[in-house]
């Protein structure tokens, strides 16, 4: 999907490599609004078949719980991708071989991986009628909103808005260069339970405390002046309502804040947490052990994840 | 309040002169968090004098309504400053002449640029013992909110949050050089009418709404992506529940539109309306009269006013 990818390409046998980046949504004060792409890969080798037959290997996070039938979710996105340039009578079936380093139902959009590799591998071997705003198109229309799969094509930070049913997404790496550290707990939380607790009105003066956040976070990013991080990645309008999913969540966030994070927030609709800190500040090793102990302490069990901002979004090869 | 200016410097008779922009708060989608200042400026000769006797000359906007006692605004900003800064026994007057070119109660920062032109002078004359931070939260405590003093004291664009108290604002100038259309009307709306009729709670969705296009819309004049400013203007939050205050608003609006602008918001609490069009597409002046003719279309009458966006914020000699 980047420079050196675009265009068209044979395939032998029609199989194609797809790299997917893990995706953090929301970042805080953007919700529904905001992401960003992790150096954490969902690898996919997808080969289309002329013959109406699906198989499915998968390893690494979740394997045991990926269908290998018509509810694929690979399978349905590389099928949206055949229907719509004219190649589903050609192409009836696949061969879907996943090696997913995103852990699943954790926040860090491993649905929006499988979705994106799906319509970028069978993109890649019709010949790329699809750019990538008609591939996040089609991911928004598949996964309902589009703050992880944005993310997921493009890499860095994205803004995403809706406009009269259409996404459009601005992406763009930060002057400062951020360590992302990631705690994941050892259970899962799916989307629609942690959107089932979120209201439907607001008080007003809680949006107006993000929509302030969410723009000063975005110059700060932007023009590379950290110290107004530090008043940019809170939130009232998700986080507070989800605390009560998340055992430990405030703890954790002290935590990684006495450690010396810029930031911290819920990742997607969690229950992975993630911390912000500045690379040139080193401090990330020690933020990581501090969210994994204040979460033992809150009897959770969790590994830290300690990442870099991924900057190309989906390749393929 | 620049870099020439700052710094202690002497004034003959302690006498300065002080020139503030007029300032267009919330930008759209912004509420009460962006601002951005005009190259409409209001000036002020403060003199401070030992007994307490207190002169008022204006000329300009709103002169006649201008109090020439304790209630002047400007005088009540620069004897905050003396209070705070231990030299309120030393001068105990003032004379304050004025010349006003922002309009009143017409949502162009009126009585920000009053308060800022208090602080800003009386500051320089007892040697500048304030920065500009200090200014910003002495002004804030003044108006009650940061979203018009913020850029009338920093100039530029300007996003402000409130932190425990504490405002921070961040400012910043775009990579897109901008023209500012703005039609004022010929009536006044007081700005506490134009908060009465908001709502204490909003939809989420509306919130959310808010939240990607402020961070869009600040990701696209940082980073200069004019196509982006499109989607980066509207709002759900405020704009909505007072077109009732401004007769021929939605037509205004689509009247910029039609012309090329390529945003439109209510400026401030209204009842003036700011066009946003990049410089380089010179449609400032049709916009201009297109606005005009939507407003006299619904019974008002309105001037325009093409205005730059000012890069200094208050300035003083």
């Amino acid at each position: 999907m980047d420079g050196e990818n675009s265009g068209k390409k044979i395939f032998p046998e029609n199989t194609v490599r797809v790299k997917v980046p893990g995706t953090s949504a929301n970042c805080g004060p953007g919700f529904d609004c905001l992401g960003l792409a992790v150096t954490l890969y969902n690898e996919l080798e997808l080969t289309l078949w002329e013959e109406k037959k699906l198989t499915v290997e998968s390893v690494g996070s979740g394997s045991e719980e990926i269908p290998a039938d018509e509810k694929n979710i690979v399978w349905r996105s590389a099928k949206m991708i055949l229907e719509r340039s004219g190649n589903a009578q050609k192409f009836k079936g696949a061969k879907i071989v996943t090696n997913n380093r995103v852990p699943m139902s954790r926040g860090l959009g491993s649905s929006a991986a499988a979705i994106v590799a799906g319509l970028v591998g069978a993109n890649a071997i019709v010949g790329n009628p699809f750019g990538k705003n008609e591939i996040l198109k089609f991911a928004t229309e598949i996964e309902g909103h589009p703050d992880n799969v944005a993310p997921a094509i493009f890499g860095g930070f994205t803004v995403s808005v809706s406009d009269k049913g259409q996404v459009q997404t601005f992406s763009f790496l930060p002057k400062i260069r951020l360590k992302l550290i990631v705690a994941v707990p050892d259970f899962p939380l799916p989307t629609h339970l942690a959107r089932q607790v979120l209201p439907e009105t607001v008080p007003m003066k809680d949006a107006i405390f993000n929509i302030g956040r969410s723009a000063m976070l975005i110059a700060a990013l932007i023009e590379g002046k950290e110290k107004f991080l530090t008043y940019a990645f809170d939130d009232a309008l998700h986080q507070p309502y989800r605390t009560k999913l998340v055992p430990g969540m405030r703890e954790v966030f002290d935590a990684a804040k006495k450690a010396g994070a810029a930031g911290v927030a819920l990742s997607g609709a969690g229950p992975c947490l993630i911390a912000f800190s500045p690379a040139a500040k080193h401090l990330e090793n020690n933020i990581a052990s501090e969210m994994v102990r204040a979460f033992k302490e809150s009897n959770v069990e969790s590994e830290a994840l300690i990442l870099d901002l991924d900057t190309k979004g989906a390749t393929y090869e």
